[in-house]
Parts: structure tokens; C-alpha cells; sequence
């Protein structure tokens, strides 16, 4: 490196993306919305569509000592269809493309588009398209999935409101705590050296799957419209639910109060947090790969919030001055900082 | 490798993806065109939108000992719209995913979005989104392009018919040429281990830019717009003359005669091959990435055709027992093989 140059490390994620697109505008009217929420909008009649891609790196984000190609396939769909469900969309289609290394065979891409298959089947969308390339190293996989809204029913991340209530669904941390517990296994199992080790997850089969296997919350959005909920604003919680605040309060030009005692947190991902020795709440704020929804709601709709069975509330939006803080279960305020999943740390 | 595994070269890539998504189907009334065109085609209204999506890996499909940053990021976009415009569409949006390895900076990546900026101003598309990671070693680029047509205005590669004219544009081989003298250079300059080395490039020029900063045929959907000429059937020019001709033939059901005497060829481009003693028209056939259109037209259209200045007539489609096969100067007919740039090989 160069004495005048940057590493990429210093900036993040979204620091570096925020510094090289800033010299890019929109110039066609069918572009709605561009770079900065889960999907761009697009289209020029009232339907619109949404647009949203994602990168899965082997050696960044999967590892294939643990993690069965079929099931990569199937999280490779899920986590795109999750940011299409996060503008309040329907799914449609998906492209997927790989760069395969010389290590990978027919019957190994056959077992991994398996995976995409059922994802496909099971949420009702179309494989359209893809690229399928060698590789110096490794496997990667590119997925987009395309969307479709009604205008007026797009949920951004800009729309929160003072005064509103927050609510995430489903629980936090699993998905952390069921990596830990791969990563340990593999470890073991390297240790011994024993062909015929055989890790043990028993108990605790829950957090392998939301690892291995989430789900997008399509049940999420249909249970606000069956309600006649309409949140003000929406994502999805896939790196950390801290980080995912953060984005909601600056986009929304809000600040908000979550509470320490309302994070639903499942028994499993309580129990491996006290056997790993972490703290739990840091591991539900901030370990990522949830795909469950946060978004927020009129104060006005506090009765119906209530009712909803795969979601739950967990605090407020406030005026931006009272910035992003956690209510601890001693009432202590705690700044909420973004500790989520960083790929260039 | 298992020994009832099957290595992915013996398939190669068309023939990967057949068997991988040959247990797929479209379920969506959306999803008018999937697999096995330049773009799919979705939407219910009356404007399509068109997708389409390509990778380009560091070490396969770039060399950056001789690539400059800024020219990839470009490249990298254009090769997408290529794919819009093989459709009779117009490009409107571009996403953009980086994987990227340690030894980039940030001033790297600015320089690369520099060449992603450029195009999308001079082609008209907003940058919409994209994602940004870290990777285990070199860079890749994996771009989303979206467009839009007419339904009635769509080309398709299978609407070939028997006693149509085959027409490209442009002239074929100059960027296969231009790889080999960059590729011949750098070995020079390895050789000759001086820091001061310059390649010689004079008179070479154009063969450098086709393979360094390609365009999308813009012009040549316009022209055809504008003398009203009604394309049958339609693709780019990516992995080679014959490797396109062969797609066409084959999703048309029809057979082809291309003449060697109407290949467009470029001055520069002849003389390259002749200084390395390569066979001229098996480069010009063969050597892909020229990103030209390739399109069929009714005979009817022999006088429009023939006014054209971005496109020639280069053959005539038949019947699909005749085969495909080029023509040569001394009137033999040589069946065309796909002989193109396969990434699997």
C-alpha cells in the first residue's frame, strides 16, 4: 500500500460504499429508489418492482467444512427474498450465479441448486437467470431476487415517525450462537482427528438451523396485512439488530428506546450463550443472520401490534435528540453502537 | 474426486447449466422469458422488464497485471447492457457486488467505480444497489443490469426463420487480438525484468480498446429502430461468432450459411494475426467478447439491411437439415463448431 492510500478495513462496509457512490444520481424516472435501503424500486406504473443482491463467499461467509451445499443453496435464495419482504413485497424471481473452483464437481453444483430449488418451490419464486463461471478459488455465489409492489404499500426505512413503536419478529441471536457452536464442533473434531467424530448438537438443533437453514418471514408480512397493520418503516436483521436500529434512526432521522427485557431471545440461544461464556444480549443485538423483521408502527396501532403472533414490541421511536439507546433491565440508557457482522474486520 | 463424480469441464458451461436447471419451472404469470436468453423478460403490463447478470472474476476473466481499474469497472457494465440492447431493449439500472481481497484500498475501488460511473453516464443507467464484501483472495465484480421494452418489441434468439439474412455489426476478433498482444507484452516485459518497460502499442490502438474499454451497440439497435427494420431473432457477440450462431440455430430450430467473405475484420486485426501466425478467421469466428450484435432479419428487409451503417449482411438462415456452416472464399461449406472462450476449460 501506497503511504497516501486507505485501507478498505478503516471505512467498513458502509463507509466505503457511502464514499464511492456519492458522485452517482439517478437520471431515469423509473428509477425510484436507488442505493441505501434492503431493495431498490424501479418501474413506472403503479406496480413496482424491487431489486435486491447479495454475495456469499466461500472462506468470508460460509464455511463447507459445516455447512452442506444443499443448504447454502437455500440460504443463498433466502437471505435476497428476506430484503424483498422487508419492503413489503412479494418475491417473484432470482438469478443465481457461481464461480466454481476446480475442487467442485457436476454432482456438487447439482446437490447446491438442490438447495435453490427447493428455496424456489418453497417460497414460489423463479429461477430466470445467472452466469456460471470457474474459479481461481473457491465458491462464490451471486443472488438477485426481484420483487413486486403496489406503490403505495413499499415500507423504506426512512418512514419512522416520533412516538412510534418498534417491534421485531421472531428471535435474536440463534443464528450467532448456532455458528459458535458449528465453529466448536469443527475445532473438536480437527483436535481428535477421528474419521468417525461425530459433533454433538443434541438439545440444540434449533440453533443449527436458523444457522443453516433460515427462512425469510413471508409469514410476517402476511400477518400485517391480515391485520391491517402499516408500518412506517421496515428491515430485515441481517447484520445485527443494533446495526439494523441504527440504519432505521438515521434514515428515519429518529431516535428510539429499545428495551433490555424485550428482546425475545429463544431458551437454546440462552443456554449456549451461558455455556460459551458470552453475554447474551450482545449476542442477540449484535450477532447477525437473523432474517426476522424490524420495523415500526403508529402508536395508534398498539392494539393491533399486540395481537400479532410472529412478532413483538420492543420499544419506541423517539425525537432524534434523545439519539439510538438500549433501556438495560436496571434502567440504565446504553448508547446502541453497530458491533453487527463487518466482512472487512 | 469420488470416482462416480463427474468433472464440470466435460460438460462445460451451457451444458452445466441444462443439467442443473433442468428440474426447474416457472410458476409466475410474471415471468414471461427465464433461462436461455441474452436477458429474462418479467412484468405483467405491457412494458417488460428486462434482467440480465454477469460475473468477472480476477484470474479468469481479467488480468490486472495489464487491465487498469478504471477500465474494468467499465467493462463491467457495459458487457451487461450488451445484453439489454441484445434484447431490442433499453438499459435503465445497474447493480454492482464487489468482492474484495486485502491488497485493494479504498482509492483502488474509487478508481474502479470511477470506470462503473462513466458508463452509467454515457449509457443513460442509474446505479441502484449492489453489496460489498470482503474476499479470500483477488476481486470480483458480479453486475445486475435491468432494462425495459415493449413486449411486441422484444427479440428473442429463437425467432429465426428459414430464408431470413444474418447480420452483425462492427467488425469480430479485434479484442481476442488485443488480449494477445496485452498478454504478449507482459510476457515480454516479465522477461526482460526492467521496471522502465514500455509495450509497444502503436498502430495497435484499436485492438487495445476493444479489449479494454468494449461499448454496448447502442447505435445499432437506434439504426435499426430508425430505418424500421424488424430484427427475427437477436444476441451478443460474447463468446464468439460461431459459439452465437450455434444458439441461434439451435433456439430457432433453423440451419445457417455465413460467408467468410463477409466477415467484418478490421485492418489492424488482420495484421495482428499475421505477425503471431494465427488463422485469421478462426480469430475473428472464434475469439469472443466483441460485444456486437448478431441479429437475423427477414428477406423482405434485404433493401433496409443494406443501408445500414453500424451492421452488414454476413449469411442467410435455412433450414434447420442443412446445418450450420460457414462458406469459405473457395466455396467449401465447413460446419461451425463452438470453439468460443468456455471458463471451465
Amino acid at each position: 500500500m501506497k503511504p497516501n492510500e486507505t485501507e478498505i478495513s478503516t471505512l467498513g462496509e458502509f463507509g466505503l460504499i457511502e464514499k464511492i457512490t456519492q458522485n452517482f444520481n439517478s437520471r431515469n424516472d423509473s428509477t425510484i429508489r436507488g442505493i441505501g435501503d434492503d431493495c431498490a424500486v424501479i418501474g413506472q406504473g403503479e406496480l413496482k418492482t424491487l431489486i435486491t443482491t447479495d454475495l456469499l463467499l466461500e472462506g468470508i461467509h460460509f464455511d463447507l467444512r459445516y455447512v452442506p451445499l444443499k443448504h447454502l443453496g437455500y440460504k443463498a435464495v433466502v437471505v435476497n427474498l428476506s430484503d424483498v419482504y422487508a419492503m413489503n413485497g412479494t418475491p417473484r424471481q432470482v438469478t443465481v450465479s457461481l464461480g466454481i473452483s476446480k475442487r467442485f464437481t457436476v454432482e456438487h453444483i447439482a446437490e447446491l441448486y438442490e438447495g435453490v430449488h427447493i428455496a424456489c418451490e418453497h417460497y414460489g419464486v423463479d429461477l430466470v437467470g445467472g452466469d456460471t463461471s470457474a474459479s481461481v478459488t473457491g465458491l462464490l455465489i451471486s443472488v438477485t431476487a426481484i420483487g413486486e409492489a403496489r406503490e403505495d404499500k413499499i415500507v423504506y426505512r426512512s418512514g419512522a415517525k416520533d412516538t412510534d413503536l418498534i417491534c421485531v419478529s421472531g428471535d435474536l441471536g440463534a443464528a450467532y450462537m448456532g455458528l459458535q457452536l458449528l465453529e466448536r464442533e469443527r475445532q473438536v473434531s480437527a483436535e481428535q482427528q477421528d474419521a468417525d467424530f461425530e459433533p454433538d448438537f443434541a438439545g440444540k438443533e434449533y440453533l443449527i438451523e436458523r444457522q443453516l437453514k433460515p427462512e425469510a418471514r413471508r409469514d410476517v408480512i402476511e400477518e400485517i396485512a391480515r391485520l391491517g397493520i402499516t408500518p412506517t418503516a421496515m428491515m430485515d436483521v441481517s447484520d445485527g439488530l443494533s446495526s439494523e436500529l441504527l440504519h432505521i434512526a438515521k434514515q428515519s432521522k429518529v431516535g428510539c428506546r429499545v428495551y433490555e427485557d424485550r428482546i425475545p431471545i429463544d431458551y437454546q440461544t440462552a443456554l449456549m450463550a451461558e455455556e460459551l461464556n458470552m453475554n447474551l444480549v450482545t449476542a442477540a443485538m449484535n450477532g447477525g443472520e437473523d432474517y426476522e423483521l424490524l420495523f415500526t408502527v403508529p402508536l395508534a396501532q398498539h392494539e393491533l401490534v399486540s395481537q400479532m403472533k410472529t412478532a413483538r414490541l420492543i420499544g419506541r421511536v423517539t425525537k432524534p435528540e434523545l439519539g439510538t439507546c438500549l433501556v438495560t433491565r436496571d434502567d440504565n440508557e446504553i448508547p446502541i453502537r453497530a458491533q453487527g457482522w463487518n466482512a472487512f474486520e
